[in-house]
């Protein structure tokens, strides 16, 4: 830190286990990745490449590499895996992941219908070759998944062999945990939490709204998804109570005094 | 491309006649061009320089020396040509355009009223020195122009030498093509369609829901643009189907299986 | 200029008394710092690194001394200043702004309630060290100030030794002078003009629509601030009438011609 604040929050640190941001890259330039890393890579946790966008960018294998040497853990969006297995491609893509020497994968069914079963079967599978992170909830918003639904399919997915469960809400924010205009979904949430740790779950936040929601009701060590890499700096000023949204929230209770 | 997916929709190659994607460059640094053109000049085909803002950078030279190594077409914005005939300027473009050895140039009357006659007559004009590409529809929300004069604003520009017509949207997508909340005005969308062939028009369409829109409609090969430059590799998924938006959508009728 | 248009608005020159973009920076890169200045340096006047983000980010005296290089100061947004005074720590804030050499601070009470002769007495105290700006209004939406209260405040903060006075309105541009829906505030911000000199005020307009306004309302040279460092060049067209929105505003009266 640059300079000394009394009572500000602490927070977890490198590798965490909780108060983990996850950074959706989708379709950084490799300078623009090592300009992100400059100024957020300790604050950054882990990094999705947002859905299928690495079958399009051309400095794939680069960029990778890049993030490898941050000691930053990357894996490809779950659309990938399921553009994958739609064309009955599992293979190819676990070949893909070995040719990448990627060592996390994202298991989602967020675009087309699975069987619940043959989803943990791959998290399974997955599981013996990488770190599998899966998520539950549906891209489409008419799909409207019941709380107890989504903490059956959490808890079938830690059990296959999952890492962390993620929580869908598109890189716009307003589906899965979400209302249309960006709301949480305060009862599913709280009772989600009734049943699973929250330090399995990350929650997809991509809107400043949500993650002050989620740091107001988890603390400044909740983990969240989604983030953009413009907004990692942002987010950790949330965690520590040292931005508007989060200002009074951290200092309630403290005994404090304004003078000269 | 890093890896091979099956029943990939087929897309143009450059240059591109059709599937153009035209980007909005509004002030980007020589270093952000550089970024930007590393990771998505590939799926690129033309950059327009927004408006006027080729008066206020100080980059333009370098900019467009950067652009062209690239084998990428830049054309200042139409804002700029009209702000040059407002004034009686008209000539003063001319040279402009020649000192900086542009090839393209917009011809638009997105915020002024000019008699279209005298409109065709710049295009033709303009065509003998550079090629043209101008621009139907106002800036103006409140001027709605019915379908009908759409067509045939387009079609006298198109036979007075314009290479292709851009449909207005603005940077923010809120007027000319769509409503206030930047919904597609679907009927005049199609009846354009059933009079001016698709390949002659660039559809511009800076929100992400109205590029899904166009790619459901038109296809992989729809030109659009006002693409925001870290917009180009999303939309490219999009266009492929390997984004949610459009991943059910070119899958409709193939028979696949979701096996192990 | 590249190249020369008739009719346009004369802009002040640097140091500009009027006519002040204020750029937040909330936790650009050396590079992105670099790139920024590159292209819209001449069109910067101060640059506010916003709330606390000085805390999280890892490259703040290299920062510092990149923008000092190009002759733009810096400061610390208010909610720093306010997160060291609610704990007691004013003589560390004074001893932290030694230690980076700054030459201006805000003084602002966004997220916390302070006596406001107590709020003038900090001013005075900084304003011995370096130059004060310091903001009015609050970043909590609820708290609504009358427009006389507004007038008081500025008044009295300007006698205490402000620079100038800020008008709150967050990175969002939704609280303080604008509603939730960012509508400017139109009878708050004429009554203040009555008041107190323009020159004097700095307006927070991150939101186009809202710097399009206060261009309309008091001329190219109006002091704007909280704009994103990539929109100071499409800013600086709105001011010299170049971009649709401004566009015929400044060609009023005038009595021009359009002609082949």
């Amino acid at each position: 830190m640059n300079y000394t604040l009394k009572h500000v929050p602490e927070r977890e640190i490198k590798p965490r286990g909780k108060g983990i941001t996850m950074v959706m890259d989708k379709g950084l330039s490799i300078n623009e990745v090592e300009n992100f890393l400059s100024v957020a890579g300790d604050h950054t946790d882990i990094v999705k490449l947002g859905w299928a966008t690495s079958f399009v960018t051309p400095n794939l294998a680069e960029k990778l590499k890049i993030y490898r040497q941050a000691g930053i853990p990357v894996y490809f969006g779950g659309t990938l895996f399921e553009a994958f297995i739609v064309r009955g491609q599992f293979e190819d893509y676990q070949r893909v992941l070995d040719k990448f020497e990627m060592e996390h994968a994202e298991v989602s069914d967020g675009s087309i219908t699975i069987d619940h079963e043959l989803k943990c079967e791959f998290i399974r599978r997955l599981a013996k070759q990488v770190t599998v992170i899966s998520e539950v909830g549906s891209k489409d918003e008419a799909k409207i998944i019941p709380p107890y639904k989504w903490i059956q399919l959490m808890k079938a997915e830690l059990e296959a062999g999952s890492w962390k469960v993620i929580a869908e809400a598109r890189e716009s924010g307003n589906v899965g945990l979400y209302r249309g205009t960006g709301e949480p979904r305060m009862g599913l949430i709280e009772e989600i939490l009734t049943q699973i740790p929250q330090e399995k779950i990350i929650w997809e936040a991509p809107q400043k709204a949500q993650q002050v929601w989620f740091v107001k009701l988890l603390g400044s060590n909740v983990n969240l998804g989604n983030i953009a890499p413009a907004e990692v700096i942002p987010l950790e000023t949330v965690r520590l109570g040292l931005r508007g949204d989060t200002f009074n929230h951290f200092l309630n209770g403290l005994d404090l005094d304004i003078k000269l």
